[in-house]
């Protein structure tokens, strides 16, 4: 008997360097069909955050950056550049932990993470550096509706970047903007396999593709920004990352 | 051009239910030579801790279980079974927080999770839990080493787990127990696209290949507790989970 399922992991090896401006989904579909892979109905396409960032000109050049007073004293106390600090301040709504040289960071989406992701790699020349997307959804909606037009197949998008955690060590691929799936499948009411209800019930996928994509994309000069996963069968629909961010109120670790 | 950078990943349809005693190893054979998959070389098999535990006779009947006066007062606080709490305070070396019906708990491995991973689910008999394996690494090794014996092939093997987490909402997969891979791939080093240092270094791989894994298994009654994954180059060598555990005086959230 053939096996059903399967799941099929596809990193884009063919994605040129993104400028400012560039069509991300043009470029995705060219790229895919270029590597014999085109695009199908389902297909999810995982996109790391560096290249949408940059086709959205979410670049700064620490040149151009005065350092607040407040950017100062935490450039001290953490050792990084203070311009660095500048930036990273502008992008949070609150420090959630401080300690060493680790700045743990509220966004102002929302998300908790290591200096509000504002991140030296992968862009050109060595005192920029890239923020996170303004609306990842919206980035992503953007994607998944020019693919449609360029296709006629109906894709989810996932933006991802790579996070530290707490708890434990090494950071993975999680989601940071979705358009066309819901990020947390909810599994409630399901049975396990003798028929009593499952305890685990809201798994959030979007962050499990994002991990799964970001194995191919790795970090490193192989320039996988972009990967294709097929074979998944998941819930379809409008939905916002914000699903996935848990309220402080009801957070244990904050 | 063809795309190299392709992954497959295959969720087993066949294993049958798993009993104490039972021979993983060969059961996992058995069931990828049936659906036409084989074992390959370098190929990475995740197999969920529920099996891995209900072949090691992990399983514990609430009958049996006289709780102690702190379970009781616990039971009350957090409204669960009493028994199920002293099973869970047995398998524990600490309570990391506590809140509503939340108990996160730190195991006798180190990991922090949910009621230190006694669980209801898939467990024959409704007055039975399962806890996770006793030392989940060496769960790996043997049947590593079992499915080398039978196949001549070097896999990897990754005992996995749902597990959810602070910051985020919804559970994913996690690594409880690895056999022939580096859980943590080091990319210091490495330059990215420009030519620049990395910064985010260490890549939780053993992490992310149970995430991976965790989209084909889901937890339901569809019955896939073994997942192969095909393609990806990954760090070989004796490791431990331990290295994805953070010490405590290293945790800004603890």
């Amino acid at each position: 008997m053939t096996n059903l399922k399967k799941l099929e992991i596809y990193g884009l090896e063919t994605i040129p360097i993104v400028k400012e401006g560039d069509n991300i989904a043009k470029l995705i579909v060219e790229a895919a069909t270029r590597e014999d892979i085109g695009i199908q109905e389902g297909d999810i396409i995982v996109i790391a955050q560096t290249i949408v960032s940059r086709s959205e000109g979410r670049i700064v050049n620490l040149n151009d950056i005065k350092p607040s007073p407040f950017a100062e004293i935490l450039a001290k106390e953490t050792g990084k550049d203070p311009r660095l600090v500048e930036v990273i301040l502008r992008e949070s709504k609150g420090i959630v932990r401080m300690g060493g040289h680790h700045l743990i960071m509220e966004t102002h989406h929302g998300f908790v993470c290591a200096n509000s992701g504002v991140d030296k790699s992968n862009v050109p020349g060595e005192e920029t550096v890239s923020l996170l997307p303004l609306d990842p959804d919206t980035s992503a909606r953007k994607i998944r509706d020019e693919i449609k037009k360029l296709t006629g197949k109906d894709v989810a998008v996932i933006i991802s970047d790579t996070f530290g955690r707490p708890l434990r060590e090494g950071a993975i691929g999680v989601a940071i903007g979705v358009a066309g799936i819901d990020p947390l499948y909810d599994m409630r009411g399901k049975k396990d396999l003798f028929g009593y209800e499952l305890r685990t019930t809201l798994i959030a996928i979007a962050d499990e593709l994002a991990s799964a994509a970001e194995l191919l994309m790795g970090e490193s000069d192989e320039g996988i920004p972009v990967v294709i996963v097929r074979g998944f069968k998941y819930p379809k629909g409008e939905y916002s990352i914000k699903k996935l961010l848990r309220p402080v109120e009801k957070d244990l670790f904050r």
